[in-house]
C-alpha cells in the first residue's frame, strides 16, 4: 500500500478502508508517513469529506495509535461529558457531583489546557487542598466508594490526534467536520468511557458559529459514538455570550455551588440540566428523559448533589466547609465596576472577546507555561436582553492589580446596548443519532 | 505574512496576490516554508484552481527562484519549441535545422531525462563524434554563424520547480492544469527564449488522456506566455499510437534525416510542419501561417534543411556523412520481425506501452544511472488504420539481444486488430490565445 495512492483515491472522492486508514494512522503516528502526505491528505478530506464508517474507522484508528485507559473495574457505567469549548462554562463542576448524586459513576480525566479560564482541574485547584494527583487503584476506590473522582491526565492517549492536530492548524485543514469529529471522538474513546453526552457550542464564542455548522459537527460525532459502540448524545448551545455569570476560577466554583443549591444562573442551570438528564438517560438510570431530568432536579432540592460536591472535595483532599463559606475561596485584591455609558438593553456580550478580557487579568493560560491566578476574573451583572441604565454595573471586574483599563477597553468594546432585544436562545437542539 | 493563511485563502477559492504567491516560492525553494505546507496548498491548487493571473505570476516566481539563461547575444527572435511528450517524437530533431534553414535562430539547450527513448541530446549522439558540451560564447558564435545549435542543460534553472514538482509527485498534486502548466512555463521562460510553440499531445501515450484535457492544458500555457511577454502558440496532436515509424534514438535519426528529404512517415512530416508554421510566424519571417508553411515545404525540396542538418553535425564534432549514408549510424545485431497473427486492420498501438517495448530493448532510461543502447529499438511497419494480412510483419524490433519474447509479448499485447478502422486525427487544433 503506497500513501500517494491513499491520498489520490480521497482526492477523487472514493472511500477509503479500515485498512487504508489504519495503514494512514498508524504510519504516520510511527513517523513513516511524513508530514507532507499527511497534510495533503487533510486537505483532500476537507474537500471531499469522509462517509461516517470512514469516520469512525479514523476514530479508531487514532484511539488504537496510543494507549486506552481501562475502566472496567469501575461499575455501572461511566458516562462522561464534553464540551466543543466556550467562555465561562461551569457546567463540569455542577455536572460531576449532580450525577453522581444519582449514583452514577463519573470517573473524569482531566487537563489544564490554554483558554481564557483554567481547565476543570484548575477550577477546582481553587479549593485549599485539592489536588488530583491520585493513582489509580485510589482513583477506581473512590469512583466505586463514592461515585465521583476526578484524576490527572496520564498515558499517551491518541498520540495520532495530537500529532494531526499540530499540522492541522498550520496547514489550514483544522476546519473539516469528518477531522473535528473523529479528533474529539478518540480522546473520548481513549479515556473510557461507555457512553458521552456532548456539548456542541455555537456562536461568537464557539468553534462553530452557526447552528448548521454546530448541529452537523453533533451528528458526526453522535455518529462515530453509536458507530463504534459508544452510547452517545448532544446538546447544541448558545456561545454568543458567556454562559453563567461567572468567568474565572475560583468564581466558577462559587457559582457551580449556587447552581447545586438550585440558586444559579437560570442558563447554566438549563444547560446542566439538559445535558445531565441525557448523562443518566445514558447510564440506564430513567427511562425517558423527562423522567430523569425530574431525577435531577430531586436532588438538588434535597440537598444530595451539593453534599456529593463536598463528599468529592473531601476525598481528594480539599476543605469541603468552602461550600457553606465561599468567602474561603481566593480572593481578588481590587473589585473594579463597569457602569453602563447609556440607559438600553443589553444587545450583545461577545463572548471569545469577553472571555480574552478575563484572560489579560491572568485567569487562564497564554501558554503552556502560564501561571493562573485562581482569584481573578469577571462577573457579568447584566446579559443579553437584560435592561440597564447609564451608570448601572454591567461587570464586575476581579483584579489583583490596580489598574485594568485594559481590561475596561475590551469588555466597553465587547458589550453593546441597543433596545428592544430579546434574550437568545439557549439551547437549539439535541442530537440523539 | 503567514504561510497557513495563504493556504487558507486558496482553499477558500479567494485569489493570491503576484506577493503572497512570491512568498510561497522564494519561502519554499530556501527551505523556510516546509514541504507540508507545500502539499497542502498544492492540494487547495488541485481543487480551487487559479486565474490566468495567479498562473502567470506563480510560473515567473518559479522562473526567478533560480538562474535564468539569457539570450540576448544572439541575433533575431529565438522561438523554442516544447513537447509535452509522447513515443517517437521525432519532431526536434526535424525542426531544429528546418527552421534554421529560414535563418531563424535555433539556441537549444536540452537534457536527457528518463523515457521510452533518450532525450534529444542521446538521439544526437546517436552520430560519431557529436556532442553538446559547448561553452556559452561558442554556442552563441554557432547559433549567430549558422542559426543552429544544441547545448546540454547547466545552470540551476527553476529550482522551486524542480522542488515543487517531486512534492506532488508523492502527494497526488500532479494532475493540475495551473500547476503542470506553470511548471511546463517556467522552464521555458527560464531557459531564454522570445517565444514558444507548444506541442500538447493527447491519447494513450500522452499525459493528457482526452482532447478536453490537452486543449485546456494549452490554452493555460498559451495563457501564461502570453501573460508574461513571450508570444506562445499550441498545438494539439495525437498520441494514441506512436508518431512517425521510429521509437530508438539511431531510428529517430534516420527517420529525421527522411523527413528533412521530404520522405518521412507523413504524420511526422504533417506535425512538423504545423509545428514549423507557428514557429516561423513566431519568428515575424511570415506574415501568416499559411505563408509560414509554404517556406518550410520549400526548404525540405530545395534541400536547404538537409545542409543545414549537415552544418549543425558538423558544428557539433558530428560525422555529417551519416545523412547520406545513414548506415554509418548504429546498427542493432538482431532485426526481428513481429507477423500478424490475423487478417484485418490496425485498430490500436497503445503508445506508451509500445514505448515501454523499446524501453526494455534498452532505448531508454528507467533510472538517472541507466545506459541507453542508441542502437536498439522499434520500427513500425503497420499504423492504425492500414489493412495487414496474418504473417505480414507489423513492426522490425532491433535489438542487441537474441531472445525478445518480453518485447514480443508486450507489442502482441498491445497491438490490436480489428475491422474497418479509420485512421486516427493527427492534429486536433491549434491554440493561439
Amino acid at each position: 500500500m503506497r500513501m500517494v495512492d491513499l491520498i489520490e483515491k480521497k482526492r477523487d472522492g472514493e472511500v477509503l478502508s479500515a485498512e487504508e486508514i489504519n495503514f494512514f494512522i498508524q504510519g504516520y503516528t510511527k513517523g513513516e508517513i511524513p508530514d507532507y502526505q499527511a497534510s495533503a491528505m487533510a486537505m483532500a478530506i476537507f474537500f471531499k469529506d469522509m462517509t461516517e464508517q470512514e469516520r469512525a474507522d479514523l476514530t479508531m484508528a487514532m484511539v488504537n495509535s496510543g494507549d486506552t485507559i481501562d475502566l472496567s473495574a469501575i461499575e455501572g457505567i461511566k458516562v462522561d461529558k464534553h464540551s466543543t469549548g466556550g467562555v465561562g462554562d461551569t457546567t463540569t463542576l455542577v455536572l460531576a457531583p449532580l450525577v453522581a448524586a444519582l449514583d452514577i459513576p463519573v470517573a473524569k480525566m482531566s487537563g489544564r489546557g490554554l483558554g481564557h479560564t483554567g481547565g476543570t482541574t484548575d477550577k477546582l485547584e481553587a479549593i485549599a487542598g485539592f489536588h488530583v494527583e491520585l493513582e489509580k487503584e485510589e482513583f477506581v476506590r473512590l469512583v466505586n466508594k463514592d461515585k465521583i473522582a476526578v484524576v490527572g491526565q496520564s498515558g499517551n492517549l491518541t498520540p495520532a490526534d495530537k500529532k494531526l492536530y499540530a499540522l492541522r492548524d498550520v496547514t489550514a485543514t483544522v476546519n473539516s467536520i469528518p477531522l473535528i469529529a473523529s479528533s474529539i471522538m478518540s480522546k473520548k474513546i481513549a479515556a473510557g468511557s461507555d457512553a458521552i453526552v456532548l456539548d456542541v457550542k455555537t456562536g461568537a464564542g464557539a468553534f462553530m458559529k452557526t447552528v448548521d455548522d454546530a448541529k452537523e459537527l453533533a451528528h458526526a460525532m453522535v455518529s462515530i459514538g453509536n458507530n463504534v459502540g459508544r452510547k452517545t448524545m448532544a446538546v447544541i448551545s448558545d456561545m454568543s455570550q458567556p454562559l453563567g455569570f461567572a468567568i474565572g476560577n475560583a468564581l466558577e466554583v462559587k457559582e457551580a455551588i449556587d447552581t447545586l443549591q438550585g440558586k444559579g444562573p437560570k442558563d447554566l442551570e438549563e444547560l446542566c440540566l439538559a445535558l445531565g438528564r441525557q448523562m443518566v438517560y445514558l447510564a440506564n438510570k430513567a427511562s425517558s428523559l423527562e423522567e430523569a431530568e425530574e431525577m435531577l432536579k430531586e436532588v438538588i432540592r434535597n440537598g444530595k448533589a451539593l453534599e456529593k460536591f463536598k463528599v468529592f472535595i473531601a476525598n481528594q483532599g480539599g476543605d469541603p466547609s468552602v461550600v457553606d463559606h465561599p468567602e474561603k475561596l481566593p480572593q481578588a485584591a481590587y473589585l473594579i465596576e463597569v457602569p453602563a455609558k447609556t440607559d438600553g438593553v443589553v444587545a450583545e456580550i461577545v463572548a471569545d472577546e469577553i472571555g480574552t478580557a478575563a484572560m489579560l487579568l491572568g485567569a487562564g493560560r497564554v501558554t503552556k507555561d502560564s501561571e493562573i491566578d485562581l482569584a481573578v476574573g469577571l462577573m457579568l451583572n447584566k446579559k443579553v436582553g437584560d435592561t440597564v441604565k447609564a451608570g448601572e454595573s454591567l461587570v464586575t471586574i476581579h483584579a489583583n492589580r490596580e489598574n485594568v483599563e485594559d481590561v475596561l477597553a475590551k469588555i466597553y468594546d465587547n458589550i453593546r446596548i441597543g433596545d428592544k432585544v430579546e434574550a437568545p436562545v439557549l439551547i437549539y437542539g439535541t442530537v440523539t443519532e
